[in-house]
C-alpha cells in the first residue's frame, strides 16, 4: 500500500510513485485540453447555425419570415453556446499556459474557480439544450391537445438547421459534463487524506 | 503543513489531525442525509402535485378536461421526480446504515456508484425542469409568432398547480446539484496524493 504514498516522508518518496502521478497528470491535462477545444469549436458552430438560420415563406401573397428570435428559447441557446465558447477559449489558453510552464494545479482557490465555472457551464448548457429540445419536439410533432400546431411542416429548412445546431449543442453539453467531472477530480484530490485513511480502517 | 498529513507515517499521525477529519466527515454525512431527505420529500410533493392536477372547463356545452398527460413534458417531469424520490430513499437508507455502523466511505467502487448515480439524477432532473419550464413559459405567455396560444388563461387553476410542482422540482434539482458536489468530494479525495504534493512544489 506504499503505492498510495502513505507513510512516506518527503525525503523517501518512491520514484515509480512520482512518475506514475506525472503520467496521470499529463493524461488528464491532455484530455482536458482536447475536450475544451472540442467544446469551443462545436459551441461556435451551434451558435452560428442557429443564429444565422432564417426561411422566407409566401402564403397567399403574405411574406412570412422565420427567424431564431421568434423563439426566445433559441436566443437562450445561442447565448448559452456563446458563453460556453468564450469560457472554453479562456480555459484553453490557461491549459496551454500551464502546459508550457509545466506547472501542476495545486492552487486550491484556482481549482475551486475552475470547478465552479465548469459546473455552472455544464448545467447552463444542459438547461438550454433541454428547453430548446422541448420546443423542438413541439415544433416537430405539435401539441394537438393545446392546439399548438406543427411549424416544421411549414418551415422545413429552418427546422433542420436548428436541429443541426441542437445536435452540436448536445455534444457540447455532454463534453461539458465529462469536463466538470475532470475538474471535480482535479479539485477534490487536493483534499485527499491518505494520512488518516489506513489508520481509520 | 503537517496539518495535511504529509510526511507522517501510520505510527505518528497527530491526534488533532485525525479528530479534525472525523469532524469534517460527520458534517459532510449529516449535510448529505438532510439533503437526501429533503429531495425525497420534495420530489414526492412535486410528482403528486403534477400527477393529480386536472381542471374541467365547459366551453359552449363542450366539456374539456386538462390533464397532465396532455403535455408529454409533464409526464417526463413526474417520472423524473419519481425516480429522484426512489433513488433518494435508497440513499437515505444507505446513509443511516453507514451512520449506525459508524463506517466511513473508503470503498472506491461504492463511491464511484454513488457519484455516478448523483450526477445522473442531477442532470436528469435539471433537464426535466428546464423542459417543463419552457413549456410553462409558452403556456403562460404564448408564442404569437408561431400561433401557439396561451392556455393558462383558460386553465388557470391547472397552471398554478403545475407551477407549484415545478417550483418544488427546482428546489429538488438545486439540492441534487449540491449533493452531486458532495459525492464528488467523497469520491475524489480518495485519489488524494499528498505524498507527491509537496515534492512537486
Amino acid at each position: 500500500m506504499s503505492y498510495l504514498g502513505i507513510g512516506v516522508s518527503p525525503g523517501n518518496v518512491p520514484v515509480h510513485h512520482v512518475s506514475n502521478l506525472k503520467v496521470i497528470d499529463k493524461r488528464v491535462r491532455i484530455a482536458e485540453l482536447i475536450l475544451r477545444c472540442l467544446i469551443c469549436g462545436l459551441a461556435v458552430v451551434a451558435a452560428v447555425l442557429v443564429a444565422t438560420d432564417s426561411q422566407v415563406k409566401v402564403i397567399f401573397t403574405i411574406k412570412k419570415e422565420a427567424k431564431f428570435t421568434d423563439m426566445k428559447v433559441l436566443v437562450f441557446l445561442v447565448i448559452a453556446n456563446g458563453l460556453a465558447a468564450a469560457y472554453s477559449l479562456i480555459q484553453v489558453l490557461r491549459c496551454i499556459l500551464s502546459m508550457i510552464r509545466g506547472s501542476v494545479l495545486y492552487n486550491k482557490p484556482l481549482a475551486w474557480a475552475i470547478f465552479s465555472g465548469d459546473q455552472l457551464m455544464a448545467y447552463l448548457i444542459l438547461a438550454a439544450v433541454a428547453a430548446a429540445a422541448q420546443s423542438g419536439v413541439i415544433s416537430k410533432l405539435g401539441q394537438p391537445e393545446l392546439q399548438w400546431m406543427k411549424v416544421c411542416n411549414l418551415y422545413g429548412k429552418f427546422c433542420n438547421q436548428v436541429g443541426e445546431g441542437l445536435a452540436s449543442s448536445i455534444i457540447v453539453s455532454l463534453s461539458m459534463i465529462v469536463l466538470s467531472g475532470i475538474s471535480a477530480f482535479s479539485l477534490f484530490r487536493l483534499y485527499g487524506k491518505n494520512g488518516g485513511k489506513n489508520n481509520a480502517r
